[in-house]
């Protein structure tokens, strides 16, 4: 019955020389996600599904601690909803799906599946809003949303994605500002230390900035190939869904004034940059705090089969209690084998454990960080559990720290820009004066988009297009 | 600042006189959900998306305790793929909501909108299974689904509606028999124990299963109106989709099979059977299990306001380490407009500090059944919170658990069926010959439906309709 070990590793292409089919390989052969029938639609399988429910876990946990409630917002939007914010439905139009036909009539009206919840939530906020008292509204949404994409792949475009959606009204502009980089830096947060992807945080230029918000700040992570992601945005949306749907509300001083509002959201995208950021040779690496199971055991079973299950058993009540733990104690495979399929799907932990080890009262215990197997006796198992997933969770965020750190290059012209770009792949950091103008033709040029404006530098220096003077300094890169 | 004591739960109609009104009432004046612009469509607002996360939770934990893991398909489903299963297309076509624009442009073969995902995860799994090895796959999903209805109402019947939809796949027939029954316990043991809403269970009639199915079985619930409300199915599929989708595998002996499936949901509908079992003339009463607060915590705040939020803090802190506390210090409300408030929301248990309670070391503690205030001395508050919750919870049971008893009639003949069922609401247990014909003479006759048919019972009697001799105990009510 048991299968050879077939180091089937081996078929995943090389990180280093084809990135892009590496990771379509990580993820369908770790059974993360898998292509459906739908144009553009993915199945999200139970491992990468597991994955998301860490995002929701950690997400959640933070929204709550920051007074957030989530609530559900229908999933059809009239489309003339849609139509109410100017610059949202130039936006938004072109992708969206409609249902023109349900329960076998034409519909009067075509309803849109949602892009994004913007529309339908502000028809209700104006609905619930009167007082000063009523505010501030703090709701999140985890919600399935659709947007028409001419070409997707798994995870970091998709037709049709999860996500959460926060939207919140405040009674001054300058709570709902704060709102906006209080929700980015729970995001920079959450994605640094749970994730141990570390990001870029700035405001989007005019031209990237979300359709019908003001201000649109975001966190961008730089992926192994130099290539930016996008990893979560959260949006100043001013007045003016406020104005477009009419939400206002009695203030203290008894005159009528219209809310301000924020809204915010990361996505099943965020997957993609954990699987490529860490990820290698050998299949997915998955930092402890987010990965499905942190430590495997695996019962090395030759001859008194009972007494080892009966130890490695007995080594999972003992871990369960701290950590996810994963017993795989199945007859038809060998542990060769186990310990590639476990390495593919990137558990932190293993731990084996044969008769041999028994008998001297220890276990093995091997990190997923390639340095290497390790002999623990019996009594420091858990400590050495909890030492070994710290630091491999320290580790993954310092490598990829250090990756980004090393990437970012700077340039004051565009020819300089350019062939920077070439060279070194990554964010480029520059000045640039502001305009339109200026900012498409280092796309034209270069490929890269602007990716954020900083926040902290304020120095003065010359555009990197047009040469004028310049005070925003600014990141772009080529992106996802 | 302060409102008056307004005690607006007048404004809730009389349970006992308008059932209908005094639900909507409850459900809109408790912020649980309201109506949306798209006809037919809810918003679940925080404090109702709370209860719903409270049964993801509950629900969750029982299915990973019995092997199930979650993931996510997609939104859409092919056209054609619902026709593949004839009874389930014939089922399912006349609800339907169908996108058939894109991106801008018609599409050559419209997308369903999920009335629930069998197609679509069939086709998926007609592609990962393959061998014995790959059994059995037990997935469940959390999703959104619509169904196009004439007639809505909150939470009941609403055209999109939250829900969880089990999909498993077997190598046996024996296997599959055994996880839908398995998965109808699971049900069973959650709306009872932490919903406090006590089921029958049973077989659906053949004119009453799941379309596409081979077998269905239910839990009903009554609701205090006397009629049934359906609170969760399971469904043994047989190899109705295997070979409409071809899902096969290789045995351990050689030969390859079609494998054996079941599927089974629970849905927002359910918070409706919530509300109405429990809820009164004061609104909603949620057993402590599912109550997003389980612990309110009302400062008696006239003078020596700080010593007596700060008392209500240490309670909120001691208590908060067992339970799901809410310490309501608003300023612009009083104690008074504080107690009506929660108790319309339900909170199963307030706790209430005053000056002079802490000068006696005390707080005075009332639970949401009527039973009036009790004076804890301080030492004691832990523990008298958990009896009073555990008492409030197995109270919620007991109640409906009596009203449940006391509401299933007997009848043996079709004018006794219709008398009874005027006179004195609730189930109607009798015999039934199996026939369709019969079936549908008692729904004419008297308004009620086959809710199930017994699974204990197999007495030998005349059936209700024709009198020939029958084995099946059937419950026949109105239903919801």
């Amino acid at each position: 019955m048991a299968r050879k070990d077939e180091e089937f590793v081996k078929e995943i292409p090389k990180k280093a020389e084809n990135f892009s089919e590496w990771y379509t390989s990580v993820i369908l052969k770790t059974e993360l996600a898998d292509y459906s029938p739908v144009r553009g639609c993915m199945v999200i399988r139970p491992y990468g599904y597991a994955l998301w429910e860490g995002v929701q876990e950690g997400l959640n946990r933070r929204f709550k601690a920051t007074g957030h409630m989530n609530a559900y917002f229908p999933l059809f939007i009239p489309e003339s909803f849609l139509k109410k914010e100017a610059e949202h439905v130039e936006g938004f139009a072109p992708q969206v799906a409609l249902v023109t036909r349900g329960g076998g009539e034409e519909l009067t009206e075509p309803l849109v599946v949602r892009p994004t919840s913007e529309a339908i939530i502000c028809s209700m906020y104006a609905k619930w809003i009167h007082s000063y008292r009523d505010l501030p509204v703090l709701i999140n949404q985890w919600a399935n949303v659709v947007r028409w994409e001419k070409s997707t792949r798994l995870f970091l475009r998709t037709m049709e994605f999860l996500w959460q959606e926060g939207h919140t009204a405040h009674r001054t502009r300058e709570e709902a500002e704060e709102e906006t980089m209080r929700m980015l830096m729970v995001y920079k947060d959450f994605v640094e230390n749970d994730l141990a992807i570390p990001v870029l945080t700035g405001r989007k230029t005019e031209k990237e900035k979300f359709a019908g918000a003001e201000m649109t700040y975001a966190i961008e992570a730089l992926m192994p190939d130099g290539q930016a992601l996008q990893a979560g945005t959260s949006h100043f949306l001013g007045q003016n869904f406020a104005k477009a749907f009419d939400i206002k509300f009695l203030d203290s001083d008894n005159t009528e004034k219209n809310v301000w509002q924020t809204s915010w959201g990361v996505s099943t995208r965020i997957l993609g940059a954990l699987i490529m950021t860490h990820g290698d040779d050998r299949g997915l690496a998955l930092p402890p705090k987010i990965a499905p199971v942190q430590v495997v055991i695996v019962p090395i079973v030759y001859k008194e089969k009972e007494a080892v299950i009966e130890k490695a058993k007995a080594l999972r009540d003992l871990l369960e209690k701290d950590y996810r733990v994963r017993l795989d104690d199945r007859d038809e495979y060998t542990p060769g084998w186990k310990y590639n399929e476990w390495e593919m799907r990137g558990v932190p932990l293993r731990l084996e454990v044969g008769l041999k080890d028994i008998e001297k009262g220890q276990v093995v215990m091997v990190p997923r960080d390639g340095s290497g197997k390790v002999f623990v006796p019996e009594a420091e198992i858990a400590e050495t559990a909890r030492r070994m997933l710290d630091n491999l969770q320290a580790g993954c965020l310092k490598k990829a720290k250090d990756y980004l750190d090393s990437h970012i290059f700077e340039a004051s012209t565009l020819p300089e820009l350019k062939a920077t770009l070439q060279e070194k792949k990554g964010f480029i950091k520059t000045m640039w004066c502001g305009s339109l103008e200026c900012e498409l033709k280092v796309k034209e040029e270069t490929g890269a988009t602007s990716r954020c404006i900083s926040l902290d530098e304020h120095r003065q220096g010359p555009c990197v297009t047009c040469g004028k003077p310049s005070t925003d300094t600014i990141f772009f890169a080529r992106a996802y």
